[in-house]
């Protein structure tokens, strides 16, 4: 699928700091990006920067005090994705993960799993297979958490919503992760350009790691699983802020796009009969 | 330097489960292992591997339900540590720090420093320069936290000690961690072995990156600075726990040693005069 | 019902104290104390103070420094309660409440509502009449948390354990009164001697008000509900702890007693048939 | 001294719903109320009740589904208070508390005493003689805490604001009585109305009980510790809210008064020079 994305964000900078920015499209074998630009308003030059402990392409520049900073990306990127048959994605053995996934099980700043064992054992511990058991997961949190704009903060975490039970896509995010981790599953973050969700804005889902495929999932069921553009996969939220700001900075403007390049779409979502799961990389 | 060190830990396993272990000293440029033995009782066959977001070297390992698991690990180390000059320890702006230091300065399970900024910068934010102020930090929790054994669990965070002001090893060096990160300086977790503790057991410090260098701080102050070996550095506990445990297995014995294999040892502490810092890797 | 209770407690007092002992049986309309002594070894003259804003008796006394105190608490005790027919045991809208009963309304250290009112609303919200509310609330927590004693201690509160899904008699009380409160019906913390718990133990249930009564709930369904006799009643445990200890004092003995003291007992439980239910006072 | 204080809310009442109003200045031996009125447009019946295990005038009243209430009350007050030397302000020993106060010493929902005890006593325990100690816990939120709206809502506690150091009169009152508590002296929350206070808005204090008197602190500093008119006293917000709304109801105008109604008046802050302290009751 072609999607032309982008993003405009505004920032005014108090005293001399340092941006890393994080909207690009990623890399993937399965994600190309056919064109890109990325211009700032004033010109400033600017450092690509690849992280380590997640996968994203990070830009990093310094503004002078002063300034208000106009920032915009846009790509024009080709993407597919697995149909994967969701009778192949088991839960992979502890002892058979590759070294690279087990980070995924450790509790991170925002998926506190290491309090959520018994509830995570209890209502979702005896689904069966794999792939169920986190569509169950995934189906509890859109059935149980109200989706609220401003209902949270950069501090709420999965420890929060699974009680207070509001919150955005983000925080759906990380109560699907948290879950996933309290039974063993890794799970990840992943930010990204959404088709069709409303209203655009950047959007946030989780991967959980069957059958050897990080497989998408999306507990707030606002956009198309098939209509992502992935910027990055981390721990949580705090490994994939859409920027990391030191200094003085304040945002005054966000603007997203994700549209269709080419004719025909057709929109994936789960179901309890889906037999075909979706998956980026 | 050379140190002998050993750790002997039992576990009862219930159900069949696998065991992710986290006691053998790392290899690094400056700390070479001479001689190394891993015995498990009754044998197992287990699986080095490489972790990826943190340094460690992990052994992995399935045990049948019923068996009562002995480990035994020793070894003979040979270390060697940078003398660094205080003055030289500066604070790296953030456009100069290297991508894979960037992941240090994001908020972690047991490091919100997210929500630690006022009081991190209030109370040192002035201190000049870079060494001073994390010394002042981990001068600060030695002061003003009580080293209390029982006093916190494996869910205590540096959010709960700042205020509850009671902890372990591990709970000062996450304080230490979170303080430097909301200040914009990369810290992460160090667990090591630790020659002159008293009791003997597995050691936590924290390593704060300054003038491009990891440096190494013990707010602690329970054993010498030059006398450790490293096991793991990470964010936090979470990545560098002695032992991840999948299934029902109970821990029933720990014990560890850290011995001196050679004449001549000379403590090494900081103390507002220190002019010179200690460095591994 | 007539039931002989009994305590013994013993302090070592570091320093000069004071202690505000809380195990004396109330005096009620409906629970008439037939015998009573409180010894104290070695002796102090001990004040009876009422405290406002619960129901208790306290016993307040000045310790010195270096005393081991031994207490001991007998008494005989002739107990009723009510018979209510659950029919009756309607909800009472906020505007015909008692003044005495709003502040049982109010979240406090332990039951936080404040926090649970999606969760409580969207778990309870629909379930009438009102005795069955509270009572699909008891059932809940004695199905979904573990009793599991040393799980948690005297700082946890209702906000962890409904998520965290453990605790002891305490935390299962706060549990449902924080969910009563959610849904705007007044519950508050009764403590007492417990006839037939096991181990025997100084016992933790909550009463709601419903129909005009104050209804007594027993998440743990350790003990049958009409053998208890109360201690005091409270907004949490805040309020009602057996002991407050003001200096340097340490509990090395609590050994608790409820022997019934008449031939004949038939012990009472809920169920979803039940029609009768029982409010002591 | 005489003061005109006046406050108009307006509700939007989207469903059958009940508010209890808590804006009434409370009527003390030094508190007289020369003229009082309430009007509420459209025309409801209100009951006035005066809630117990806190001092307030609460009323209480039904209000329709689709009504939008406009709430007026006005008062002419004629207010006194105690000039008391700092000198006789000394702690007042836990066995000679009076019943009615030692409820003041417990935890409660928004002041975490218990979690704070480490912090108090490395930090004010030393300081003598107690009025000097409070003084000191204002002078230390004042310092410390930054005075900014919006930095908290309604579930901010005292234990988020010792570390996130921001929040409103509301937190700084929370903060301060956790921290006397901790330290065993009894300490309340004071909500009134506020002479000079800029912007005009209600306003909270705290009370610690010192020499046998309750002497008022504010930590904000915000106005003068004689232009009080005292609304309610109580453990915490939790028990003395402006309104407790029961339904589904939104506040869409709060505005307040209070404007001196005689020619001189003295403005009184603490410093530490301070040989006088104000109480009211």
């Amino acid at each position: 699928m072609k999607f032309n994305v982008s993003s405009r964000l505004t920032y005014y900078v108090q005293e001399d700091s340092t941006i890393i920015l994080n909207v690009h499209a990623l890399r993937t074998p399965t994600q190309t990006i056919l064109e890109e630009t990325l211009q700032i308003d004033p010109y400033i030059k600017t450092e690509e920067i690849t992280s380590t402990g997640c996968e994203s392409r990070l830009v990093r520049f310094k503004v002078n005090a002063g300034t208000n900073v106009k920032i915009e990306y846009k790509a024009l990127i080709d993407n597919s994705y697995k149909h994967l048959d969701t009778n192949s994605l088991t839960e992979v053995a502890v002892e058979e993960l590759p070294a690279s996934v087990l980070t995924f099980l450790n509790p991170s700043r925002y998926c506190q799993s290491d309090k959520l064992y018994r509830f995570a054992n209890n209502k979702f511990g005896s689904i069966e297979p794999a792939f169920n058991k986190v569509l169950a997961i995934s189906d509890w949190i859109h059935d149980n958490v109200e989706y609220l704009s401003g209902s949270t903060n950069s501090q709420t975490s999965a420890y929060d919503t699974v009680t207070e039970l509001a919150g955005v896509c983000r925080d759906f995010a990380h109560l699907g992760i948290a879950l996933c981790r309290a039974l063993s599953i890794p799970a990840r973050y992943f930010t990204g350009y959404s088709y069709l969700l409303k209203p655009a804005d950047f959007h946030a889902c989780f991967e959980a790691y069957l059958g050897g495929e990080w497989v998408i999932f999306d507990a707030t069921k606002l956009a198309p699983l098939n209509g992502l553009v992935k910027i990055a996969t981390g721990r949580d939220a705090a490994d994939t802020a859409i920027a990391n700001l030191f200094g003085n900075v304040n945002c005054s403007w966000i603007e997203v796009g994700c549209e269709l390049a080419e004719d025909v779409f057709n929109p994936v979502f789960y179901n309890s009969e889906s037999t075909v799961a979706v998956s980026y990389i």
